[in-house]
């Protein structure tokens, strides 16, 4: 934890009152004592720091300060197909992580109908995994994530939506002709750019045209196949890379 | 399992016969029955077919064919400051899956010493993460794994070799000034190209300043704070994007 994450209702004048598993935390493993200076965030809000007044296993009591933003939110949105619980839990701290700030899990024809059930996805499951990764980046700007089970309703009818006028949507597919270069650079995006990556055992074809009918273009990963929890961060790291350099044209890159 | 890796030795006539977790795996996940195709690897070889003719919780017996080479390996070395067992385990399958072939695990000031007693670093242990890795990516070349419980021997006497007269050196720090675009673009890399990586805390600037009087040049994955098995993932994919680039320049980046 690199960050204490903070919520309103548990700030009154200047002093956050900390409980649970925040307050174990900073008691058995931070092993804060009174006097020491953490670095806290407010959910949604903003950076700085706290000072331990009173520590124990059950309460912490900081006098907090913060006056410096969060790190700039993503422009990526991910639409993923629900992985399994315990993977989809790696995943929702890595991409939170990362400044994705919009998930959409969505059902596929490859998905496990259990999945939809798992107590992973409870609301408070789910923010819980978000949390630990902006606790982890540094980051206050709690990303939302939405659950989508039927396939179909998804796609004609949000993801319009979605995309907008100005909105650019890929979707990685094995075979694909083109990589993520080609099809983030061929149509300079300038809204945000939602990514679409399947269940293992991929997209079936009938969902790729789906995807296709409403503008997204497919882009492969390359011939490895990779586990989610290696696709993700590896797509997001590379779109991040590709659209700093659209932004800046010029450098790092050769003509 | 993308891909069912195979030993030489279990293998005679282009007859297979398969024992233990590969056997209970075919026959209890795959649901495998004779007369059914699958795809197999020979491990450091070739890619292909093989026919199942025998199948039991014990023993499966394939008939196989292997003709297809294995994707290109990557040019990256990874130097890993030595993870928690459990992410070593993640990070190593991980890497494996995404083609690095030389792994070196290093010691640093915040590595616990007690992570370099893990039943994780046993050879045997070490290869099936790989090995995991190399069937989830269809894949046949297993890494190389080497371990160093001493960092400045590694430093002083293993790096100059390590960087011969044509490797890059880059490494991971959040304050450097340049990203991984612009290390590796400003000096075109001939050879391999070794990233290193710290444990969690980062380096002590001992540390890097021992890496940059070898000649390593300092980058940051940027202001957020990412856990190994995020930051990995991402640091191989801009590396291999960028290094795609500068090999054939001109697209899909924008002068």
């Amino acid at each position: 934890m690199n960050l204490i994450l903070i919520s309103a209702d548990e700030v009154k004048d200047g002093v956050a009152t900390l409980h649970d598993r925040q307050a174990r935390h900073l008691h058995k493993v931070l092993r804060a004592h009174p006097g020491d200076v953490l670095r806290i965030g407010l959910i949604n809000g903003l950076i700085g720091r706290g000072l331990v007044r009173e520590i124990s296993r059950e309460r912490a009591v900081l006098e907090i300060r913060a006056a410096d933003r969060p790190p700039s939110p993503s422009r990526l949105e991910l639409i993923l197909a629900l992985p399994r619980p315990i993977m989809l839990n790696r995943v929702l701290s890595q991409v939170a992580s990362m400044g994705i700030k919009k998930i959409h899990l969505i059902n596929a024809n490859r998905v496990e109908k259990s999945f939809f059930s798992a107590s992973a996805l409870q609301p408070y499951a789910l923010a819980e995994r978000l949390r630990l990764g902006l606790e982890q980046a540094v980051d206050t700007i709690m990303p939302q994530v939405t659950v989508h089970p039927r396939f179909r309703p998804f796609v004609e009818d949000l993801i319009p939506a979605l995309l907008g006028s100005s909105a650019t949507g890929l979707i990685a597919h094995p075979d694909a002709g083109a990589g993520l270069a080609e099809g983030l650079t061929q149509h300079t995006p300038i809204g945000p750019v939602l990514l679409a990556i399947g269940p293992e055992g991929g997209w079936v074809d009938f969902e790729l045209k789906m995807f296709e009918s409403q503008g997204f273009r497919q882009f492969t990963l390359g011939p490895r196949i990779l586990r989610v929890d290696t696709a993700v961060p590896a797509l997001i790291a590379q779109a991040e890379l590709l659209l700093a350099n659209i932004s800046a044209p010029g450098t790092p890159f050769r003509a």
